[in-house]
């Protein structure tokens, strides 16, 4: 009984440290995965298509931008937002700073960075938080997201 | 058999109505509990003590705000950054605007709102968002904070 016992421990024991070398994995995985679909977006924003982004907002989107009064509420109101915009920015080209993702309960991801957009001879540098979340369908949507200026000048 | 599969399946439709009722009820109470969190820190963070901040802060923390250059990574770096303006923060009162939490796979919350802060014949106007994770404790947490101006002048 003993005998089993400890080799049921030794079994669940690897099993344990096979599944935590996968979970490492997975994370860095997923990690590289929710960059890349930042990435892919902020790129065509940079050439003044928005629809890239509208593509990875959930239904229940919120967005908050240093331009505005209030939160955007819900995929309607950004969109609309959105396509007021459209063809309006162009982005030379951009860096994206120190990009961290923390997984939460493993469907949900929020993704931090700074990002410097340089257009002509401006550079503008923003903090950016973009909380992820895994659809029914499996695919990675944004729920919620807040830019805003690095040390902005006033207030 | 037949009957036997139409009276399961009304049960489990039973049930699931009941659990549907009990999750709206469970998300109401838990946007409820998050916004008493938020705003119980933030009444102590107007008074000077950042310290019940830190006490709803998790190991793995992130945090922007528009007086940093960088992102603030981890619960020692907020210390020592909060530990540094103890004291110096005073608010008279103040309005939390339009509060929502968005509830994610049942241990995610994000609270998003908008904050003016007034403090003698100033008036400060915030857009906040806080990544709330269920611990191991059953403690909510804040594992992310972004703290910007509304509509700042500059840039």
């Amino acid at each position: 009984m003993k005998k089993a016992f400890l080799l049921s421990s030794a079994i669940l024991l690897a099993i344990s440290s096979v599944f935590g070398q996968d979970n490492s994995k997975a994370d860095e995985a997923l990690t590289n995965k929710i960059i890349a679909i930042e990435r892919a977006a902020l790129e065509e924003w940079n050439k003044g298509n928005p629809d890239a982004y509208l593509i990875i907002y959930a239904t229940d989107y919120t967005y908050f931008d240093p331009y505005l009064e209030k939160r955007v509420d819900g995929f309607d109101a950004i969109k609309k937002l959105y396509d007021g915009i459209k063809g309006q920015v162009s982005v030379d080209h951009y860096e994206m700073i120190d990009p961290m993702v923390q997984i939460l309960a493993k469907d949900v991801a929020v993704l931090t960075f700074n990002l410097y957009s340089y257009s002509g001879n401006e550079v503008y540098k923003w903090n950016c938080t973009e909380v992820f979340n895994l659809q029914p369908d499996k695919a990675w949507k944004i729920i919620h997201t807040h830019w805003s200026y690095i040390r902005p000048i006033g207030q």
